[in-house]
């Protein structure tokens, strides 16, 4: 529908921080929510107020559009090369915080999306982003009243290009991007933040709000989620672009309160890849003291899953092709016992032992071992992207029947239980193992994440190293 | 272990009613909590009882066992054709009651055993039947306070051959059998139970008793469950042999009190089929008033599951291939609505509408379709004990994790919920849809239901037309 109308815009230009946009009331029937009450507020303000008032006379009404001017680093096609990318981010609306990203985290569904692995992949394509008419531009604003060391007032933003290099690109599926930062603006009806807060955004920035998913704080599965980066086509002005940029705006629903106590750094990855984990443990009851957890596959979303389960008091086994992966796990992650998937005799001798199994593996891998290793009621949650490999159905049907067994999916999580995640690991101090890398590596750092050459997760320092 | 030890057995006929066995402690680790300590008690009453204290004492500890004749109709081999049979229970122990059979229902998995779909079949083999050591036989002593008319007092067992013809026979899988009758003795530890008394067997009559399974009321599930009809290959002495036959003697433990108000042919499927849709019902949380459940083919599971759903209170929706069943399903079974399965409109137009589906189809099959009926959060419950198709596993794996969705599979129910489910059956009046035949009628029966002609379950008239 916006497509449609998009080429009746009036851009007129108010002054350097704002860039209005006035069309006609033929286009009511847009999402208007966050754009035009903003803009109507901007105009009562501006000096072309009169102005906007005349067309609104001539076209019965008026409404502009003021936008924050914005960069980041965007694929641009299925080569999935990274490069610098202007573009803007709406007005701060009256439910919206603005935030200064100081770090994000790369999660390996990532190399799914860059590389177009499911095949609707949109480009280009900025990981995590917003929903809405990116026109122009606006300087960012810093954040006032920014709590750490080196997040200051963020003159991130401008026209200047940043260094080109040959990039692999990045992506977003729905556990999406793990973006921290400051806050530092908020709009009149906000009441969770003020400025200067922590804040952090996960993998979705909207949803619809009214079907049952959203009456059940699970924003996550609403089928009309509003991924933080465009993943699906789509007309360019609907397009959102994510957190390997400088600047978020965001409804306050979808931003969390970032523990004081936690890591910024550190705490980024929980944001996709905890609460991945976290929250299928809850749903499924794999969260209970003593019950014993399998974690399929050490990377990003597993060693998460090793530190809240032994944060649960579980007894928690990592189930791994690696073998030289063992120390690691049982060392230094504190797992209690470690299997490598391919050595049979080990398997054999821990079939029928585990509550459940976080299955964290994107490649192509069976089922059936894994069903094996679980008790009568266990579960199999799959949280990789990837191929799944059934080497024999018949084996599934069997295998499931006789010990009410289950395989199941999990998403992400809704915002009411990512802030519980986030609390319980500022409660306990779980963060995520990660390498913090400047902007200008993440080409580099997602050639080593397809390798799997990463312990666990790379953060991106965004608030030091992305300059316009 | 006793196949070690049976070459040692002394056989004693102590009268016309009691086969004595007698042997020495070295036998002493052979599970004896039923036969022995009753063959004991007999021993104090028998004419034989110095004879047996005599080899006390020279063997340090002797025991006998008494046996109860019996016959059935069994499969001999994989062709499954089933022909008279004689063979003894054991002796009414403590805790034992003896029942005579009136009716016993033909459960689909028959066919998978019988022809051995699986492999694992042990011939000879009858249809529910008791784990224990079947010796001699004793001739049965019918019911003393039969409630029903025919019932009477079962002169069944003897020596007479029963007329043979070409039979296709029958097996059992775990969801077993399903056996009515009257009780006709009852041990001195029995509390559940007494003469005259109407109870009920369905798939196992034995469990560990001590494993998670059993100590939670699901000794459906524990791995050392005793299948009422034998299943995997075994020493010929530990054979179990099943419902298509005169009595069945059982632990009262594994025994269900049948209801009064409930068609004991009518309710006799309701011990295999009922509690196999009724259990995941239950489990899955698919029992709620204004759920919506699809119930995947319409057979003797389904129809089951069509009327446990409607007596919850649910939307149901029958799924079929059979596009003929949809004025059975709604008209006559009260289903809300029907879809067939091979008409992509319809199932695109159904999609994400049901909280879960019970899938009772035995042969190959696709699940994702089934998937994507389900709503979010949705669960689809295998039950058929057949071959599933997974046409591509990568769908499978976005499917479930799109929408937080599970497969699991289910097998029969504990005894309390059985229980728990007759007594509801019996308060709603749900009885299976039944076609009462004789017993030399069951092999024709399974040529029927090998081709899906019964709506909805073959009951076999035990009582009335099972004799030596």
């Amino acid at each position: 529908m916006f497509r449609a109308t998009i080429s009746s815009l009036l851009h007129l230009v108010l002054d350097e921080e704002y860039v209005l946009i006035a069309f006609g009331y033929e286009d009511a029937a847009l999402d208007v929510r966050f754009t035009y009450r903003v803009d109507l507020m901007h105009l009562s303000t501006k000096s072309t107020q009169q102005q906007s008032k005349n067309q609104s006379q001539t076209k019965a009404v008026a409404v502009a559009a003021a936008y924050q001017k914005a960069v980041g680093w965007a694929a641009l096609d299925s080569s999935g090369i990274l490069s610098p990318f202007h573009f803007t981010r709406r007005a701060n609306g009256d439910n919206d915080i603005t935030m200064k990203i100081l770090y994000c985290g790369i999660c390996h569904s990532d190399l799914h999306m860059t590389t177009n692995t499911f095949g609707f992949s949109s480009y280009p394509m900025i990981p995590g982003g917003l929903k809405g008419i990116e026109v122009a531009s606006e300087e960012v604003r810093g954040g006032k009243g920014g709590e750490r060391a080196g997040v200051g007032d963020g003159e991130a933003a401008g026209d200047e290009e940043l260094p080109e290099e040959e990039l692999v690109g990045v992506g977003s599926k729905e556990e999406g991007h793990e973006i921290v930062g400051v806050v530092t603006k908020v709009g009149c009806k906000v009441n969770k933040f003020k400025v200067g807060d922590k804040a952090g955004v996960g993998g979705f920035i909207g949803s619809c709000g009214t079907c049952t998913s959203c009456q059940n704080n699970l924003e996550n599965y609403c089928t009309k989620v509003t991924h933080t980066a465009t993943i699906f086509g789509g007309a360019e002005e609907e397009k959102n672009y994510g957190g390997f940029s400088d600047i978020m705006v965001v409804d306050e629903h979808f931003a969390i309160r970032f523990p004081n106590s936690l890591s910024l750094e550190g705490g980024a990855p929980l944001l996709g890849g905890g609460i991945t984990v976290y929250s299928p443990m809850k749903y499924f009851g794999l969260n209970e003291a003593g019950k014993h957890l399998g974690v399929v596959g050490l990377g990003g979303l597993g060693h998460l899953a090793v530190k809240f389960a032994k944060a649960f008091g579980m007894k928690v086994t990592v189930i791994s092709t690696s073998p030289n992966k063992k120390e690691e796990a049982i060392g230094r992650l504190g797992a209690d016992s470690f299997l490598v998937s391919s050595d049979t005799m080990q398997m054999q001798a821990a079939m029928n032992t585990m509550d459940g199994i976080l299955d964290t593996v994107s490649a192509a891998h069976p089922f059936n071992p894994l069903i094996r290793l679980l008790k009568c009621n266990g579960k199999l949650i799959l949280l990789g992207a990837g191929v799944a490999d059934i080497e024999k159905p018949i084996d599934l049907a069997v295998l499931l029947t006789a010990g009410r067994k289950l395989i199941a999916g999990s998403n992400s999580g809704g915002m009411k239980e990512t802030q519980e995640m986030i609390d319980f690991a500022g409660k306990h101090n779980i963060v995520a193992d990660v390498e913090v890398i400047p902007i200008d590596y993440i080409n580099t750092a997602m050639k080593r994440l397809a390798k799997g050459d990463i312990r666990y997760r790379f953060v991106i320092d965004i608030g030091n190293t992305l300059t316009a």
